[in-house]
């Protein structure tokens, strides 16, 4: 399980989209949420969005790993997705806040969770870019600023801190942490037998 | 402090080389060795070649941070670059055996270790790789072999383990650890204070 998380204008959903399009081992974790759709946004790629009657039905069948509160609205990560995903051997990547990965790491699978946490390069960067989507009205984004904040103040709980200061140097370091996770001894499933296997030969 | 391990004719030793000529941020650990040079190896770049009084010498003043005796010839590794390096920031290479690396974890610097261990395809290749140097008779070949064997079956005391099948897949999964590890949280010592300076700003 594969978290990314950092302040809304850092870059994260631009991120994990390019990621997943050129990794066919890495599966996204598709996020319900009760908020409506914003222009350009794809039911089933973007969110599932469903209405608080569905949402309260998922909780209280336990069908969510974890869920949060944002802007009035709930957003959460149903849970069957992304157990066949890992029972098929793929990895699982979740654009969450610092919330969601608090949840996540207390769940069953949380034990094997990578949590990378982008930065943006500063605060009067991450402003310019929330102006720049145009979507936005000035307490919306002041709001967003306050919220940006809090999300940054839990940098200290994720293993990986990026500063986004390029988007494909930021990309190649995800990259570069997914290898590298993959290559690690304890992932390694199969390794024991290969190696047994090798040493038997001699 | 950046280990790499793997039985003799896996390719380290070429994986070392070409990792330090394009990576300015890590230096290669110059080993000392008792044993004489080999054609084409050079004093200084390879290892500093020494005598067992020397060798002696630099044991007893708490000179080696590890060593150890491999085909009746001692290896070592010189404590002082190693922490000069360190202090200077960068990335300290080591091409070590089991031994060494567990030496290597053991001393104070030892907490920060990034352990990898790389496996030949099979002890088949791997024979044909020694081979095909053309420098060691049968029987020499017949020790290495029983000795990659005993090295390989340390391979559960590493963080990461790769498999060298294609030496440039394997340079590459070797930069993409070093990256990663470069970004794991508890390495950016300055990172709490950008983030501070950032938050401030708001």
């Amino acid at each position: 399980m594969f978290v990314l998380s950092s302040p809304s204008g850092a870059g994260k959903t631009t991120m994990s989209r390019r990621l997943i399009v050129d990794d066919p081992e890495i599966v996204m974790s598709v996020s319900v949420t009760t908020r409506p759709p914003r222009p350009g946004e794809i039911d089933g790629r973007d969110y599932h969005f469903i209405d608080d009657a569905k949402f309260d039905e998922l909780l209280e069948a336990g069908e969510l790993l974890e869920w949060a509160t944002v802007f009035g609205h709930r957003y959460g990560t149903p849970r069957e997705p992304v157990q066949d995903a890992l029972h098929a051997g793929r990895d699982v990547l979740f654009d969450i806040d610092w919330q969601g990965t608090q949840q996540l790491q207390q769940t069953d699978a949380g034990s094997d969770l990578v949590r990378v946490f982008i930065l943006p390069p500063g605060m009067g960067e991450l402003e310019r870019r929330l102006r720049s989507r145009g979507t936005d009205s000035d307490p919306v984004i002041a709001h967003r600023m306050r919220r940006a904040a809090t999300e940054i103040s839990h940098w200290g709980e994720y293993d990986y801190i990026l500063i986004n200061d390029d988007p494909d140097l930021c990309l190649g370091e995800i990259r570069a942490i997914l290898k590298a996770e993959r290559l690690a001894r304890r992932r390694q499933i199969g390794l024991a037998g290969f190696v047994r296997d090798m040493l038997a030969k001699t």
